[in-house]
């Protein structure tokens, strides 16, 4: 039988807008991947009888309840309270934590206060998740039928308590495995993938796949229900194989997290470097190159350069291209990577030159207009691109993107 | 009478984890900020029964209902046939959108197809909110004392029309006016800006002023009601003075975006312009200065200098000064700093240089030391930070944020 779930989310902070409710995004695509369906998100504030309003009606819409927040030590947490009241369970002195809790504070070289021992309190014959990002514990149980799973609510605590406790609990309650594997897609948007494969994939019921949009990409789910990992795996495996025949072209990665951590890997296996030279970008991709714990190892540095000065004087683009076709234009975006690489060293470097907007230039080229340069071992080449007039913010990341798949490319290529 | 509200978010791709319901988060703070209290957020698929399930129950307990979602034109867009059922409302066609509708398809060249007309429907004697960011219009309309409105789902549109419709509409509920100032503080915890205001605070009813943690940095909120926008403003201006003579040390704008905004827009009214040298930053602080509009009037470039190699040849640290000290050092940082200044001929210049983890460097230099440094006209200043062993993003946003405080007192000065 297939479980249904309502998160819901306790804290006044995100009824007034300071903090968004991200942990509600994070678990429903973790119970996604675990077949649950979540039919319903709630937040309430730091408010007991809302809450217990809310848990009396959510124990008649769905068979697992997963509240995230009101956990601390602070009088105005009550979930715990809450919870044990509508649920019928006494709210116990777990000793053993106590020892837990003075450990974690005197790692962290702090004193604790009294008021944290409220923490070491939890229901009566609950399974106990520790927190290794926090101090408070979380927990779960089951009464008439319905699963009641309590986690904090800072989004780094709930996320890691999630992988580590909640999700074994809940994968118990089944006795199917669920795998997914995810492609994720750059130059092709959802509904065209979608209509490529739309024959082969409605029929599909074990495995299935589901494209999803993200921002300026998107990314198909092949997911598979069986009795073992090996099994699903099994049926997995042909799915995706036929997948890749039809839309592999597109396909930067499987199970990867973006584009810059694959051309990252790709470096590293060919033991090759790579700079960078920003005009519209504004160092966009270096800080997204170097988001990727390691980065050193192949990303040796880049120039932004946001003028026509800092493009001559430190990338060495002639003056006499700046003149003559202006800094956005192909010339100039070839001069940019093979400056950049000359200047560094690197095995490759990556370019752009663009007009993010508000305003275009005084050469008549349009807000969106952008070129791309890729100059390594084997010459450099200049990818013209228009992203049209959407926000600053699009441009820049598509401008990234392409820049980024480009490269992907090449290195693919160059085994 | 205070209003009180419910937020109700429909579409499935929210309860599968694909989007975050960050309309909620927006629309919260907009409510706030008209002194409308909400008490609930919820979430539900694009299921006619489910949604008419969460309008029944929000009847009850709010006395405005803010729907957003569910609004377009395909058949899964169920919002306005229910919420009609739901208040015994009709459905009704309204011609002059079909015009609306037809002049935003030929603006953008496209074909309108026969299933946008859907769109034209509002509910019988509704206001309508004009979408200016997309196709679907959005409306409001009170029954029984409970207002109803809906709003589009894609945050861009659902953001605009807030401001254009909505935000007037829940306005005329209300005699009273809502106006707020926010304080920005960089370098005070929320719980240490709380306490040293906790005795002026506490008491006040109107204005208030209410601390907020954001990532990183935290702000205030000086809130005051009256009669007209000119009498709140005149309540306001005593407190806001009282709090800045309090904590204004802090605090580097009222009503401003951000640091680089602020620092943006100090260069610009100097007549002064700014490079950057960045290593473990890896072209954060680039890359936030241009997300800003129009940073190319005072940002001419930077260098990434995520190597030894970049520092000494682009940036021209002494090779001596590298092997000396190495290059998470205060003279490297001091040196990073001139460099880029002489290179690019900015009047100022930052530079970034220290360990962002996941490991410290082969000198025993700890994750988190990063020395931040700032050329000027006036000479050059190094300062030591230690950031700790939290994460990578966390550090190294940190280490931007410094940077740019220090630039902005060092701009504040230079009058």
């Amino acid at each position: 039988m297939a479980h249904t779930a309502e998160l819901i989310a306790v804290g006044t902070e995100i009824l007034l807008g300071n903090i968004a409710n991200t942990d509600a995004q994070l678990l429903s695509e973790k119970l996604a991947e675990l077949g649950i369906d979540v039919l319903y998100h709630t937040v309430v504030g730091d408010n007991p009888k809302r809450l217990r309003a809310a848990l009396e009606l959510a124990r008649t819409r769905a068979d697992i309840i997963l509240t995230t927040g009101g956990l601390g030590p602070t009088y105005d947490d009550l979930t715990k309270e809450t919870i044990c009241e509508t649920f019928g369970r006494k709210n116990v002195r777990r000793p053993e934590l106590e020892d837990w809790l003075r450990g974690v504070f005197a790692n962290r070289g702090r004193t604790m206060t009294e008021n944290n021992l409220r923490q070491t309190y939890l229901p009566e014959g609950c399974t106990v998740f520790l927190n290794q990002n926090g101090t408070a514990p979380g927990c779960a149980f089951c009464e008439g039928g319905v699963h009641v799973l309590m986690l904090p609510g800072p989004p780094h605590e709930c996320a890691l308590m999630f992988e580590t406790g909640a999700a074994p609990y809940l994968r118990a309650l089944s006795h199917e495995v669920i795998v997914s594997h995810t492609l994720r897609i750059y130059g092709k948007g959802e509904s065209e993938v979608e209509s490529i494969l739309h024959d082969r994939i409605v029929k599909m019921t074990n495995p299935t796949v589901a494209p999803y949009a993200k921002p300026d990409e998107c990314m198909l789910r092949v997911t598979a229900k069986a009795e073992s990992a090996e099994a699903a795996e099994a049926l997995l495996a042909p799915v995706v194989d036929e997948v890749m025949d039809a839309v592999g072209e597109w396909v930067y990665g499987v199970d990867v997290d973006n584009l810059e951590s694959v051309c990252l890997a790709l470096l590293r296996e060919r033991g090759a470097t790579l700079s960078a030279a920003e005009s519209c970008t504004g160092g966009l991709i270096a800080k997204r190159i170097t988001d990727v714990p390691g980065a050193s190892a192949a990303f040796l540095g880049g120039v932004v350069s946001y003028t026509d000065g800092v493009k001559a004087e430190v990338l060495h683009v002639p003056q006499a291209l700046l003149d003559e076709f202006g800094a956005v234009s192909e010339p100039v975006a070839r001069a940019m990577a093979e400056g950049v690489r000359a200047v560094t060293g690197s095995d490759y470097a990556l370019s752009v030159t663009g007009l993010a907007g508000p305003d275009g230039d005084d050469r008549g080229n349009p807000v969106g207009l952008v070129y791309i340069g890729l100059a390594g071992p084997n010459g450099t080449t200049v990818r013209e691109c228009r992203f049209g007039r959407r926000t600053r913010e699009h441009i820049r990341q598509q401008a990234a993107n392409t820049a980024l798949d480009l490269l992907r490319r090449a290195l693919r290529q160059a085994t």
